[in-house]
């Protein structure tokens, strides 16, 4: 059977696959801060001479942010469209880290060997399982599985303020049967999952002003308005005392869950005790009358990323500050309205501005929920290869994180998109120490060559 | 008249001050950053060497933190005692001053000169114009006015932990007759003052914990307890609507000004609209039944002074983090009491935290409020001196600012304090671009001349 000489075959070149990925990991590819665009086009230079060795007519494609990676190959069967960044978060605080997250280490630890380093799950671990799925196939088959498209972004850790133009422009070359996106994990960190639900993402950010220059709080203190404590009144309404959100119209197309996808979730018999105390929690905060699963695949938050405002140095400063920040975001689910929320929310804050106090916003990108269609054929077919791979069936789950990508392909290219991947509870993506599991990448790349051979058969 | 030949003198050898103050405002004697001690060190040794040519027995004393000097000179007549502190606020942010911090300058404005530096009026200026007057006065009699003993503090703009200590221990020879106090400024920057009413200070530091590390809000959010939210929810309970401090039993020992106090500061005239309309305010903040003169010299407040947590740089990050932080501070009156109003906070704190979540505390230092007693001879000496120099009648003022030495004075060594300044209300203390008017530290240098001859005389 030659499913079983490429899965063989990928076994015996896991040293050199791991080599490539490290090689990648090595660019520090972090979008969101401009100091490091160049390392950005490093990553997609590398992507593209990657692709291009496995027979891909590849290319680095400009935009007026960092570039997307390109790559066609032709073929017979359904014509199947790879998505995946090559940008990752930032790092600090820097002095959280065992190591140098951009100097990559496979690590023995007592659950196993891991990959160390930013981005080694997300996402550069997870999108490299494809294309060494591809090159296995290549090596073996002399030719890839079907008609395939590889696209990548680097801009998916900065609100992806390109990809919606350069979805529109480039419609007609990245529409395909179906997406593949390999951004997400394993249910517990060992069932293979297919997501079908994806939270929406929208996010603000806001300076509150009052004074005309930083004061001394004993000549002013008392009199003088302070943009801290405007700033703590506004953010502490955003929540009642049960955590649900105060903004009005915040729930207008938030549905209650379908009870046949609320049972099959029960049935999953997540172990939230250990979800919270993997993390140093024991009770879960927000809404009281729902389960943390539900809470986090089906249910909207709002959460203040970042705040700061005065003396943050070492010591005490007496100061009265003149301005005030903060950073917030909103996950969303059904039909939630990003743009209406929005407004909603400076509506909010401008209604709590005293005298003399002046705010400004700064959006974010926003992004609706998604929701995936499982009727088609695909998912069942990945779902059998899944489930062969890893020795238990395979699970369709939510997703509380915000993959915005996956609506796009529906509402842009009317295709369906399949999300997969291969990351653990513990691989501390956007924080210190981030790693892969060995095991994610080696059954990783096995899984996409099962998938493939189902799929494209 | 010899005080006139002293005047004269004063006048005559102004460029020189300047060239002496200008050396100490070369040395950026920080003192709440570490960084600095060696320049804080710098600082005490360029003043002793000062006090040494003047005639002075003077000395650089240890302590844990920065140093301290004390001069003696013997003399007739009374035994005064004068103080300043030569440590001076941190300067960030950077970016908003005009020069560099600590490379002063005499610039022209369109108000008159002025020297433009940090520790120009807050302290170092005001210190050297008691100095200067020192100096001439020894020049035109060939010796000091009268027994005079120097103690200059370096921890004044961090808490000053170490003065009480040093105080204890050298009380002998630290106590004099009367205390003078060069650190606040004239009313309305153009009537001479004498503070009689100053408030006290309580700092408190704080870090609210609750995941064990820094999340992703996809992965958590709505679930795990973001510590942002628990600091603003328990910042934002430390006021009510009319800016009332809510901390149960915050206004023990609040006492309500007495009518004659009242009527003489309503009888200098303030103008409110310029004190608020200079720094981009139109309204008085705080308490709504007070105007701001008695909101600032006679009632309580409680600040933030500075909060940070989560991401804070450029972009977004979805990041629910492990911790966040604030410093806060309390300006205190009549005998509330330091101690019981940080158990207080510490406990508002405490009963306001959600399960999971934790607290540390960190206390900078505390200083009740105080109240001098003009009854004795030398106060009203001063005014009548003050009144000469100036032109307009010097007055009885009260201070919003802290300057816990004058109430050690009193409770450590059983003296009065005097506290007379120079200092104008745009000198921009604690702020960027910090000056002190030449106007306010030649005639400064002038008014203590007058003022000795009448003390001592």
């Amino acid at each position: 059977m030659t499913l079983d000489a490429v899965l063989a075959r990928i076994d015996n070149s896991l040293p050199e696959a791991l080599d490539r990925l490290m090689a990648l990991l090595r660019i520090p590819s972090i979008s969101t801060d401009p100091a490091y665009a160049a390392q950005c086009d490093a990553a997609a230079d590398w992507l593209v001479a990657d692709l291009a060795s496995l027979g891909f007519e590849a290319s680095k494609r400009a935009t007026p942010g960092h570039p997307m990676v390109v790559a066609h190959a032709p073929g017979d069967g359904p014509h199947l469209l790879f998505y995946g960044h090559y940008d990752v978060q930032p790092v600090d605080p820097l002095s959280l880290w065992d190591r140098d997250p951009f100097d990559p280490a496979l690590e023995e630890t007592p659950a196993g060997q891991v990959i160390r380093a930013r981005g080694a799950s997300d996402d550069k671990g997870q999108l490299m399982t494809f294309l060494e799925a591809c090159r296995a196939w290549k090596a073996e088959h002399g030719r890839l599985p079907c008609r395939l498209t590889i696209f990548l972004e680097g801009e998916e850790e900065s609100g992806s303020p390109s990809l919606v133009p350069f979805m529109k422009e480039n419609a007609d070359e990245l529409t395909a049967d179906l997406a593949l996106i390999c951004d997400t994990g394993l249910f517990e960190s060992r069932t293979p999952a297919i997501v079908t639900m994806l939270r929406g993402l929208l996010g603000e950010e806001m300076v509150v002003r009052g004074p005309s220059k930083d004061l001394h709080s004993g000549m002013y203190g008392g009199v003088a308005i302070n943009p801290i404590r405007v700033l703590t009144k506004v953010l502490a309404g955003l929540h009642d005392e049960t955590g649900r959100v105060t903004l009005p119209g915040f729930y207008d197309g938030v549905t209650e869950l379908p009870e046949a996808i609320r049972a099959q979730w029960q049935g999953l018999a997540f172990d939230h005790a250990r979800f919270l105390g993997d993390v140093g929690l024991s009770q879960p905060a927000g809404e009281q009358d729902r389960t943390p699963l539900e809470m986090i695949w089906s249910r909207p938050t709002c959460e203040i990323n970042g705040i700061w405002g005065g003396y943050t140095g070492e010591g005490f400063k007496t100061v009265l500050p003149a301005e005030a920040h903060a950073k917030v975001s909103f996950r969303l689910v059904g039909d939630q309205d990003p743009n209406a929320i929005r407004e909603a929310f400076r509506a909010h804050v401008r209604a709590k501005l005293p005298p003399d106090c002046s705010v400004e916003f700064h959006g974010h990108g926003n992004s609706r929920a998604g929701h995936m269609r499982t009727d088609s054929p695909a998912f069942e077919q990945a779902r059998a290869a899944l489930t062969e791979e890893w020795g238990r069936s395979a699970a369709y789950v939510g997703c509380g994180g915000s993959i915005p990508i996956a609506g796009y392909f529906q509402t842009i290219l009317g295709m369906d998109a399949m999300l997969v991947g291969f990351g653990k509870d513990d691989d501390q993506i956007h924080s210190p120490n981030e790693k892969y599991d060995l095991e994610s990448f080696h059954k990783g790349i096995r899984s996409w060559a099962r998938v493939l051979a189902r799929v494209a058969g």
